[in-house]
């Protein structure tokens, strides 16, 4: 049965293509989207071949960037250039920036190792990361790779390899959540936190 | 602080202004979208033009369509042309298709009376329903309008405008729904479900 017309039916069912987005929430898009002035729903459609067609990744630290340069962190020269941290995905850099505290450069994998999934060293950004660090003078590279399976082996295999170069190579704490709470805490974080404990 | 670079913001902007879409939600569906094939982003930014710029609301009944011509239920000539469902939005339209039992037409007001919003009778498709009425041979008009304040006003409202002409004007049953349960149904549906009832 045909419930709407083609051009309509056609939005629903590339809205509802989109993550975490059912049949229900891309039918109450696709009206609003109908509902809006023509000017706001060309500006959401421009948005989106814009962002496809302009952001890429850097070709130094892999982050997304607008542009085939060097991305603005790289190239701040106010940036402390002996410290890169590692991370998975462009979204943990933003994370990381929001915390206001980090002055360093990144490195950004876009992805994890997943040996189920056959993603392997080769389909993370992972070489361009070892000849950074050959060709720079890096003293520190902090691994802040998400603390879950993928994670913590993807942290330990570029841990194993930049070792031999005699870079420090340190791994973001774990532990229990600020606002946490010890009863409702899972007994392996629990286990890091007390592994991590520190002076005071 | 800029966290993500122009287009990629911008995306994000965009995303967070429908409805429903909060900025982590924006976030994520612009990283999907930056992810997806070029062919699949474009076919997304064209169907919402498309959409935008090929559906308009049928001259006869007010449903959405496309084309400028009488839409697909006001020109299907196995439909019995006699009743006329009253609906407030095309979604209402498409939730009674779904139900494959009514086979009349429709009448769709793109809205309900809300004094307090400024919606007066000029304010929804209400003008063209009763020429409708005047230029057909109309028997009877269901009122179909949602079983809250502003959807019982406007059924209210309607039913007094049609009254005079003599065509039968009946409203949806309002009462328990199926699989609901009558100890925790509320006083005021309990009530119309009384007065609704009916001999077996």
């Amino acid at each position: 049965m045909r419930t709407y017309a083609k051009p309509l039916s056609k939005l629903i069912d590339e809205l509802s293509k989109l993550p975490g987005i059912g049949s229900k929430s891309a039918q109450r898009l696709a009206f609003h989207i109908l509902s809006m002035e023509d000017r706001e729903a060309e500006e959401l459609a421009k948005s989106i071949l814009d962002a496809k067609e302009r952001m890429k990744f850097c070709p130094v630290c892999g982050n997304l960037t607008d542009g085939d340069k060097a991305c603005d962190i790289c190239s701040d020269v106010k940036r402390d250039r002996s410290i890169v941290c590692v991370v998975e995905s462009p979204r943990d850099v933003a994370a990381m920036e929001r915390t206001r505290e980090y002055n360093g450069l990144y490195h950004v994998l876009n992805g994890v190792l997943s040996p189920m999934d056959g993603i392997g060293p080769n389909e993370i950004n992972l070489k361009s990361l070892i000849l950074r660090l050959q060709e720079n003078e890096i003293e520190e590279v902090v691994l802040a790779t998400n603390p879950n399976t993928e994670g913590e082996a993807t942290a330990m295999y570029v841990a194993r390899l930049i070792k031999p170069s005699g870079i420090k190579v340190t791994r973001i704490a774990r532990g229990i959540p600020i606002g946490g709470d010890l009863e409702y805490t899972d007994s392996v974080t629990l286990l890091k936190a007390m592994e991590g404990r520190r002076e005071l």
